[in-house]
């Protein structure tokens, strides 16, 4: 008979009261970090750790889509700033005139001040043409890319690191700056440093942007529930 | 002067060393789930924290574009199933023929033996035409869903619940099942219960299908490495 005992599940991990409030503390306390950052260097073994949590993310047929470029040089990072600060000039002209003066006084990115930057990109073609768990849905290699994302926030908020995600960008700008292939989608552009100090809410929240639904308006039972959604906005 | 105090950053919350490793092994042993679900049902208490988790996710705009549509009918799952069923026999077709009895031996969701299945969505329309770091990439919403099912999944561990993520469907099936109006995504259909044992590496790993890539093939420095891209295969 084969030897199948590699291949059985084995009793799993169980978690404390105290590991799991731990997980709850650093996803209550995660935060999008735009000027908090501090100027030290995250330190090589930090840095590893917090890469080798947004590698154990789940990936699609295992295929691990994802490269994390780490961006430090000055002048990649001013190239970058220059980057954003042209699309956030197009950003603001989106918003009605209203909420264009609230907007612009939002610091939206850390670039700059954070001393790393990580750009999380997707390979499509990583894995190969058929990929198990793609076939009918193109787009779950980007999905799994996300799902590293989150991980890589969470260990770096374990470890007392900020992260700010900037979305206000061009992406053929950031594709140019980065030399990247035509396969390779950017998922995520990440500011990253140390931080000792944080907002106790979302900042959007805390400074009067948006406010935070409550869980209750987000769940449903069996079907989509019409009225429920509709109650969202 | 108007009082600023309540929009200033304050001490972070610092992790100690064993709430680090609580964090790095709920991440390090969190599984995709498939076979090993247990017929309890999950405890509303327990559900409740897993969702207020996914519901703390990091938000474009502060949107929280999510909804979690909780399944647990059996003519429900049924349809889901049958659903997944008739996708599944597309997928076989889709690989090379050398493959395709090693991907059909493949226990690949346990829609009917979990007792849990949970629909994430991701409402496009939320937060209205205009919503801040959306401007730039139309898809941040779905990526913020994607970071709620990472903290649910992470939860999930730490709470002795096993996910699995199944996405092997025709999204027209879900959408008649589900009733979605046309403005509303699947992101992700989630197998949900109790679990007492799991794999010790991923299934996929373990079961001979595809081997776990090194992280240092994943990081590159200030731009893409083409030689580095290209090893990835």
């Amino acid at each position: 008979m084969p030897d199948t005992s590699i291949c059985a599940p084995r009793k799993a991990r169980v978690f404390s009261q105290i590991e799991k409030q731990a997980l709850y503390d650093v996803i209550e306390n995660r935060r999008d970090v735009r000027n908090e950052f501090l100027p030290d260097p995250v330190e090589p073994d930090t840095l590893r750790r917090i890469l080798k949590a947004a590698h154990a993310a789940p990936s699609v047929g295992l295929s691990k889509p994802w490269n994390f470029i780490l961006i430090r040089d000055n002048a990649q990072r001013a190239k970058m700033k220059a980057a954003f600060r042209k699309a956030n000039v197009e950003a603001v002209a989106m918003f009605p005139e209203a909420k264009r003066s609230a907007y612009s006084a939002l610091k939206l990115e850390g670039i700059e001040k954070a001393p790393l930057n990580i750009c999380v990109t997707c390979d499509r073609a990583r894995g190969g043409e058929v990929v198990l768990g793609r076939t009918h849905n193109r787009d779950m290699d980007l999905y799994s890319t996300v799902c590293a994302v989150q991980n890589l926030w969470l260990a770096a908020r374990a470890e007392g690191v900020g992260v700010g995600w900037v979305s206000i960008f061009n992406d053929a700008d950031l594709r140019t700056i980065l030399g990247l292939p035509g396969h390779v989608a950017i998922v995520a552009y990440l500011c990253v440093g140390y931080v000792d100090q944080l907002f106790d809410k979302p900042e959007l929240a805390a400074r009067g942007w948006a406010s935070e639904s409550e869980l209750n308006a987000s769940v449903m039972e069996e079907t989509w529930d019409e009225q429920l959604g509709t109650r969202c906005y």
